[in-house]
């Protein structure tokens, strides 16, 4: 196989934060991870680098000035470390970006259009945006010739239908503002719904699935004939269920007696509590870990106890709600750190939702680090646990993109 | 049968509102209505009456000063109207007040401390337990020796776990300040309820139930073995599913995103939009009414037709959330004004939940007026339209409480 003149390349997947960025190296298509790493605390005194490549672990304590510095760093460094011998090497980078409203429908190559409107959607997600921008032109200066592609969380998302994506507010809202259900994680929802249609051995347009993506941010989706058709989170990352400090779905009319109770003049104050004080950790009062939290519930934490009780009663009712709006379901996704890694979390779901025909497999359900699906074969809806990958399906997209130029270029010739 | 030693009584069911008073008489054990009416633009220039009775119409056009002066004139005209004799037939007066708080687990014979625990618990219900109180306080004045009850519309749902009443907050939210989901329409929720069960012919106490009560102000109600197990209303009656012109549940960062983009200093103006101006009225841009709405829909009004598809896909969304919750469900029921009188409304929801095991009679569905299943006999969960009837509910607690206190009365002899 050959795309782009080149029989195997490198690329790049990179997800910029206000302070952070982190990397995987992939050669193409073999989808190998060459490397992978993260820089911490950028523009702070003193910042942190880790890269593991496959035959050499790097760490060091530095300052990273700002993002720009943390790329030159890093693209020394893949060479100090043999992970490339030439910067031409890797011919494309993808970048995670948060927001991309209604315009992203799906990934893009980047050009001076593209940063504007990503620059133009910051409003949509003010903290994520801007900085998925510093990356993006850090990279376009330092490998100009590599294909710079920008990969929307929110470009999955596009295909609710618009009884699901909107809410039941002034409908001047969404056609003035642009106020709507956008969603998140659609990078990782898409990724593992391609694994489970391949597990289940069943074209992914013809089955309807719920995806439980549940991290630090969680969200589900619910996925009908290889779309997304509703998802839990809304206009922001705040929504749906419990999340490990954020509130998921709340009351609006107790925001604004809770503002006046704690004396609070401005919105973003109590958001702030909503997105970093609420949650596993609100209601536990001890951790923003699941695993702290289940630890604690065994030693007859009442507060852990109800956290876990909450956070699966969250997501049974989404699954009840999502299998109601697609009709029916065939099969449920655990993914991300506890969705991967929780076999007691799982299990807890699945009990409670035994009614729709899910009996899970008390060994399987033990397995981790690959996709498998872990009902019993009696099972009516098969329910797996399917490590995400968002860098891969990034990588995937740039892969992609690069091919199609190609094929373009070469059709004008 | 006798109680409180007269075999004949009658009792009032009282619903005073910021500028209104809606009352119904009952003549009991018997339950027959003597009469109802309205009173309304209490303290405006202008007020109306209207009272019918079984022999007789009433209205006039009439300042009417206030909740006082309201009452002192529906007594009168009970009189020149015939309906009573002597005020001492009137035994006992029952008073709808929308927030209880955790303190009132069910309805209680109001004394001076009721009346201060009801005004202390203003906070959660600004507009309405004032209103309550002043109707409370002006038949206690007016009809000193009738027993006066308080029926709380939040009772009901007293019994809800903690699992499902808290949000997702910081636990001292709750703890401090009594943040959680208390719900609404209580007194409807558990009148049905009961004759869900009956036409049913079976316990209340064995069945999963769930209750939709779709008026102007709408929830659902989860009803496990005769308890609420969970409801849609939050802290206050704005969340929950779409209503006639109040948003239902929406997106906290959305609304701080909304106040930037309106202008809006403060969250009450906000909060304004979300209960007037959304709903099936914001989505339709035309009317609060689903009669209107489905009208419009027919001549293909986009706008309507979205409305109804949100408010339809809000119920379905909950209906399967409170199906999981519960494990199962065995009845569905639909009350008040869309949920009675709408045929095409409860097929459109039937329809999309049909993998419930929910099969509509479409003749029976047609059926108006009177408590009936109107699904098909091999339908696995019951549908049923049950005319709600709070002021009845109303009318039989005073008339229970009323009995406890004849016996207690009576043991102490």
């Amino acid at each position: 196989m050959s795309f782009g003149g080149i029989a195997m390349a490198k690329i790049l997947a990179i997800n910029a934060g206000s302070s952070s960025l982190k990397f995987k190296l992939f050669e193409m298509p073999t989808e190998q991870v060459l490397a992978k790493g993260v820089f911490e605390r950028i523009g702070m005194a003193q910042g942190k680098i880790e890269i593991k490549s496959t035959t050499d672990n790097y760490t060091s304590e530095e300052p990273i000035e700002n993002h720009s510095y943390a790329v030159k760093r890093l693209l020394e460094l893949m060479k100090e470390l043999k992970i490339i011998v030439d910067f031409n090497e890797i011919i494309g980078v993808g970048h995670r970006v948060v927001a991309g409203g209604e315009y992203f429908k799906k990934s893009v190559i980047v050009n001076g259009q593209v940063i504007r409107r990503i620059n133009d959607l910051a409003e949509y997600a003010p903290i994520h945006n801007p900085a998925n921008l510093m990356g993006i032109k850090a990279f376009r200066k330092l490998l100009p010739k590599a294909v710079s592609v920008a990969v929307f969380d929110t470009s999955f998302h596009q295909t609710i239908p618009k009884t699901n994506f909107l809410f039941s507010v002034p409908y001047e809202w969404y056609h003035n503002y642009g106020v709507r259900r956008y969603g998140a994680h659609g990078t990782s929802h898409r990724y593992v719904a391609n694994i489970a249609a391949g597990l289940m051995q069943r074209p992914l347009s013809d089955l309807k699935l719920i995806s439980c993506h549940l991290g630090a941010g969680a969200s589900l989706c619910a996925i009908k004939n290889g779309k997304s058709f509703d998802t839990s989170m809304g206009f922001t990352p705040l929504t749906g269920i419990t999340m490990a400090t954020r509130s998921g779905d709340a009351d609006v009319a107790m925001i604004s007696f809770m503002m006046q109770k704690l004396n609070m003049h401005s919105m973003p104050e109590v958001i702030y509590d909503l997105n970093k004080k609420s949650g596993l950790l609100g209601i536990s009062g001890i951790s923003s870990d699941m695993r702290d939290i289940l630890a604690a519930a065994k030693q007859k934490n009442e507060r852990a106890q109800l956290a876990i009780d909450i956070f699966v009663k969250d997501i049974v009712k989404y699954i009840g709600a999502y299998t109601a709006e697609m009709g029916g379901l065939d099969g449920l996704i655990f993914t991300a750190g506890i969705g991967e890694n929780s076999s007691e979390v799982r299990e807890l779901i699945a009990k409670r939702i035994a009614y729709l025909g899910i009996d899970l497999d008390p060994e399987l359900n033990q397995i981790h680090g690959k996709p498998v699906i872990i009902s019993q074969p009696s099972s009516r809806v098969k329910v797996m646990t399917i490590p995400t990958n968002e860098e891969l399906m990034i990588a995937r997209d740039v892969e992609q993109l690069i091919k199609e130029t190609s094929l373009k270029q070469a059709a004008n010739l």
